[in-house]
């Protein structure tokens, strides 16, 4: 945490303000305990020249301002009176359906709440259409098989977008697997059903419809009754009686099961919204995408709904590549299918999605994390579940205080959450509207220990836009049970230890005779055996003579000639445990489109100009090569600069079309591009020097031709800054305002 | 092309010669036509200290060493003659039944020729499996899913292998798409079915299959058909008579169709193989994975076969993003899927695999490219359709000759051959065991004007890693046939051209209340009118007053007072052009695999000691860190320089585990890591130092602390080669023996 109290101080900071800065006490905002500052540029600030183009953002924290404090204080206490009545039931031990009704209730009035914060934040009136057209105008990204109408849910990445997409998950290579060297996988996507079995997603990952009976169009059923008893609530000749109970509906909604729904849809006589047609008794429908592996149809597959499975089903030979040793995290980046009823939301709800999952295996006794001291200071705006409970605003906390005082369960949850926000605003998400957000009891999955959403602030409101979950030894453990295989490590135990092992020892002389090939799978059963199982074993024997072992659907007698109990101590040196999952689970489409947003600007006095100030470590391109016009001297130079540039690594954009200087900086700006190369007819005379312009600022200097590839090197990969740029070489003014 | 006389020649261009250098004239082997020189390292040459390290491997084409030739001699002549059977039949015009005899007859001849150039190859002895031990063993990659059993034909990447594969594409990115400037896409991988209706796939993307009838196991057609046949042939009491028949229709089974198979099948009543229960009747197996697409059951969907249709599809959008100039490229890496049959050979034919593909759209009239010129003196191996005829062997051309002599049928054709050859050599793939294959035409897709395969030799033969196809005009027809959405560019004229105009024009206001909403559908209906269509209405309203229109299914009857005909002129200034598409198209996980196979090197007196010597522009990691023993002062020496290391983005490795450094260098070769640095008791001394060792040479130089990462850097990026650091810091020489 940077403390700063003059604005000399402040413009210091300069460089790293994108990455977070956050200022404690800045001497005029001394009645706000927090706020923060973000940069964007084209303003005057103060009087140094070489400082004016800095433009100061300036987000408080919402708690912070107290008459929005003073709006949203019976809200909060709405929350909190549910909150405290959600606790004592739990505490008196209420029946199951009370202590739902309660946190449905609770649900209910935590959304009110937000809604009100959001409507009260200054990016409320952001202006989503115009930036949408500017996406969709310059291909970044479009709805996929438009020429045969196109289908929701699915888009295309054009040349803009697929350019920031594969520098983003290039600088998540970076920053993640390198920087941490994490193994990296690439696994498979179909994925065979018992996988699919073993995670829990064939039986659970399923959404309630209805189809029209006639037409066989889908609806979400929660969505479908919501809308319906909106409708009939706000319509005015309902009467008071109905319209409180269409209201307790839509609250509890989220709790219903099938039934429940099926019964509201019957008593409201629910038809289809489109048609008027008869709706189905509502069924599960699984958002995986099935499929056939093979030409036989006997091999039942799914698209994979998420990457991780595929690091756990190879969790035995990663373990091995790292020699054995514990702790260590693998990652994956990949597509993951889901095949959602209703996709909506843009690229924030798709059926066809890239993640960036990383799993770290770790001891369940010890989840320290070994740079954790590197980023205990980093501070955080957490949202805890109790603070949800009690209708409290996020905090921002120092993340070591966080997991001193457990709220945060354990270091290496976070010190990944940590690396997350530093990431995150790296790549350009404006840390004035990042938040962590904990899950509470009844949303995390049974076998979580702890979960934190970091949650991004767009216009859809607050988006889940990377988990971040222990996950304890669920999968491993499912997996184990599911194959035979174990998916453990060994520990070392830090004094020897005896232990007493009872076993079944077979004579594997009488037992291949007496049952030949079935002979291998009688002894691995046996070798499987728990250990009251062995005794059971024992004792029949002893008693009977005889044993009857069960493999498969197959029983065989077993007797006294073909096996023994052996009893013996053993020393152990090692002990196996089956190692703790923590997943930071990163969904690359949302955060791609939350970047959209926090950088979509607007130039001053030309609500028209709009553009996109990208980072340039994810900018599309880095730079522009611009002839001032179409004059056959300059091409030579356009070439040189060109190679040049591609000799250094610098993607780039030769725009030589006709239209202003002026016209075509708008068009770079449009798509992203921060800097731009002209070549005028100064370039023309020795020594050859051209103009270099940044796209926030719209400044421009003037620079030797034999410079500008490395510097325009320097910038994009974060070398050096603008400012130094500019105060280096002498400024250049002009062209811009007389071409627009 | 480098013309090479002397051995101080060739030494200089030792930097060169991973990148096909290609020598015509050295002295010593003057008999010979053509050969190769590629280097590794590890054996004395010359008496240069600085260059002892090179080692001299020398390929001869085979077609140049005469006691091959010999051999091969009479199996040429057999190839030639069937050849000029095919040819002198076609120009008969012979029936086609004829002509497919013939060719089957060639195939097999040809098959005959290539199986013993093979045999008689140097590097027939390659020992696939100790290589896929080391793969498998250090998981560069291994079977999806195997805790639980696995599957066929889908595999996982491992943390090298994945490493591996995302340098390669990176590689690839920037080979083509930076430095090209070519449009990337990132598009969907489900896709409805209409799109791949157009395409062709759901028709004709089919394999024959027979299933086995009470356990459905599946065989592949003319696989079943053939063992079948050969195990006939080779049984000695089998008839002459017969053995003929079974080699015959061996023969002819590539031409025959599914009722020709199905006879066979019954003639000689054959069985399940693996049961010897009853077959099926043939069926076509589609070879796309069906899915659906969304609740309803209604979107039928398949997985992509290939990435290309993503493109195509997008084509108007391309076209503008280029500001609707032509030509231009646009590119796509991505998964597609193929539920092959019986997928076998390992990396080579899987289910799921990812492809690099790029559409160059150009001109059909101009297929000239820009940077032609900058590769025409470029050799390749190119195998022509016609040497293919005549039984000769593969021929190093200049592409600039090729082009010329129409051999390769355009510039832009014959520049990305030239592309791919720099680039596959680039990345290690043996220039000696790579040639361009030109399709014959009846292996061409119908619409294709020419095709060229890159083939690369490897253990299981000669195999397609990138396919390389004019497409001419095909797939945006089709799209625009299935669409209506006119997928095409305009072409400026170079004067202005005046053409007869006839329309038909609707009275817009009669139209709408005579049909009210199917008024719009009518209007869309008269302007695609064809111009004979046109002329037939007038003459219709002309006499009869009336003219039925068919739009879909229903007819409409339209009277003179709803609309007239129009003839006027209209001048000209541009045309309107379907574009011709040039695809080059890579196989990832073939050349992947390729390139392990030319990498994977043993030790000189040591066939244990294996190694992978992958270019450092891919290597899976560039550098190990090795602290000689576990001494606690080479601790801080350790984390400073993995922290100097990631400064630089060079991914590197700690092995502080225990073992001989000797054998860590050992473990660090096996997954490729190019440069190891080591930490021992003269680090500790001021100023510090350690030792840097190059893998393939294994030699060692000392050098100061302060300069490694740099230099590493600077390796790794082929910013400097290692005989300039073996000049400029003094020699190490030690451990390395001791330790093994």
């Amino acid at each position: 945490m940077k403390l700063i109290r003059t604005i000399r101080q402040l413009l210091k900071f300069q460089d790293v303000l994108r990455s977070s800065c956050y200022l404690q006490c800045f001497p005029n905002f001394t009645s706000y305990r927090h706020f923060y500052i973000s940069t964007s540029v084209d303003q005057k600030w103060g009087t140094n020249k070489k400082h004016r183009n800095v433009k100061l953002n300036i987000y408080f924290d919402t708690m912070a301002d107290p008459k929005i404090e003073e709006i949203l204080a019976p809200l909060r206490a709405n929350v909190k009176e549910q909150g405290d009545l959600v606790r004592k039931l739990k505490a008196d031990g209420a029946p199951d359906l009370d202590v739902k009704k309660a946190v449905a209730e609770l649900k209910a009035r935590k959304k009110i709440l937000e809604d009100k914060e959001l409507s009260l934040a200054p990016n409320a009136t952001f202006d989503r259409a115009k930036m949408e057209d500017l996406l969709k105008r310059r291909f970044f990204y479009d709805q996929s098989f438009a020429i045969y109408g196109g289908i929701t849910g699915q888009f295309d990445f054009g040349p803009m977008g697929c350019a920031f997409k594969s520098n983003l998950l290039q600088a998540w290579r970076q920053f993640f697997v390198l920087e941490e060297q994490m193994l990296e996988v690439d696994c498979s996507i179909l994925t065979p059903e018992p996988v699919l079995k073993a995670s829990g997603h064939v039986d659970r990952f399923a959404d309630l419809m209805v189809k029209d009976s006639k037409n066989g169009e889908c609806f979400r059923l929660d969505h479908l009754i919501k809308a319906h008893l909106e409708k009939i609530a706000a319509d005015k000749k309902t009467t008071a009686v109905t319209k409180a109970e269409c209201e307790d509906i839509v609250i509890k909604l989220d709790g219903m099961n099938k039934d429940e729904m099926a019964a509201v849809v019957k008593k409201f006589d629910m038809k289809s919204p489109l048609t008027g047609n008869e709706l189905t008794e509502p069924m599960e429908f699984n958002l995986m995408f099935a499929t056939e592996i093979g030409p036989s149809g006997l091999v039942k597959g799914f698209l994979r709904p998420e990457t991780a499975q595929g690091i756990f089903v190879n969790f035995k030979r990663l373990l091995e590549f790292n020699q054995g040793k514990l702790p260590f995290a693998s990652a994956q980046i990949g597509l993951a299918f889901r095949n959602e009823i209703s996709p909506r939301s843009g690229l924030i709800r798709v059926r066809e999605f890239t993640m960036a999952e990383i799993e770290h295996f770790c001891d369940p006794s010890d989840k320290s994390h070994w740079k954790f001291d590197s980023i205990r200071d980093t501070e955080l705006l957490l949202y805890s579940a109790c603070n949800q409970m009690d209708g409290k605003a996020a905090e921002r906390t120092k993340i070591g205080d966080a997991v001193d005082r457990k709220l945060v369960a354990n270091q290496t949850l976070g010190y990944f959450l940590a690396r997350i926000q530093k990431f995150l605003t790296k790549i350009g998400v404006d840390p004035a509207r990042l938040r962590f957000r904990q899950h509470m009891s009844n949303e995390m999955a049974h076998y979580a220990c702890d979960c934190w959403d970091a949650e991004i602030l767009t216009s859809y409101g607050w988006v889940e836009c990377v988990g971040c979950a222990d996950r304890s030894a669920y999968d491993l453990t499912q997996h184990t049970q599911a194959t035979g295989v174990r998916l453990a490590a060994e520990k070392k135990l830090s004094e020897p230890k005896i232990v007493d092992v009872v076993e079944a020892a077979p004579n594997k002389g009488t037992l291949g005779k007496a049952f030949k090939k079935d002979a291998k799978a009688i002894t691995d059963a046996l070798a499987n055996l728990q250990i009251n199982d062995v005794e059971e074993l024992g004792q029949n024997l002893e008693g009977k003579g005889s044993y009857e072992l069960s493999v498969g659907d197959q029983k065989f007698t077993l007797t006294k000639d073909m096996l023994s109990v052996k009893r013996y101590q053993k020393t152990l040196h090692v002990e196996e445990i089956t190692p703790s999952v923590i997943e930071p689970s990163f969904g690359i489409g949302r955060i791609m489109y939350s970047v959209f947003e926090h950088n979509f600007k607007m130039r001053e006095n030309d609500e028209q100009r709009t553009y996109l100030s990208l980072p340039a470590v994810i900018a599309p391109l880095k730079c522009s090569v611009l002839p001032l016009s179409g004059n056959a001297e300059f091409v030579p130079f356009v070439k040189q600069l060109s190679a040049e540039l591609t000799k250094v690594d610098v993607s780039h954009k030769v725009d030589d079309s006709s239209g202003s200087i002026g016209r075509r900086y708008a068009r770079t700006d449009e798509i992203a591009i921060p800097y731009g190369i002209t070549i005028d007819f100064d370039t023309l005379k020795e020594p050859h020097s051209v103009t270099l312009r940044e796209r926030d600022s719209m400044t421009q200097v003037r620079i030797p031709m034999s410079d500008v590839a490395t510097v325009v090197h320097n910038l994009a990969y974060s070398k050096q800054e603008w400012s130094d740029i500019q105060s280096k070489y002498p400024k250049f003014e002009a062209q811009e305002s007389k071409g627009v």
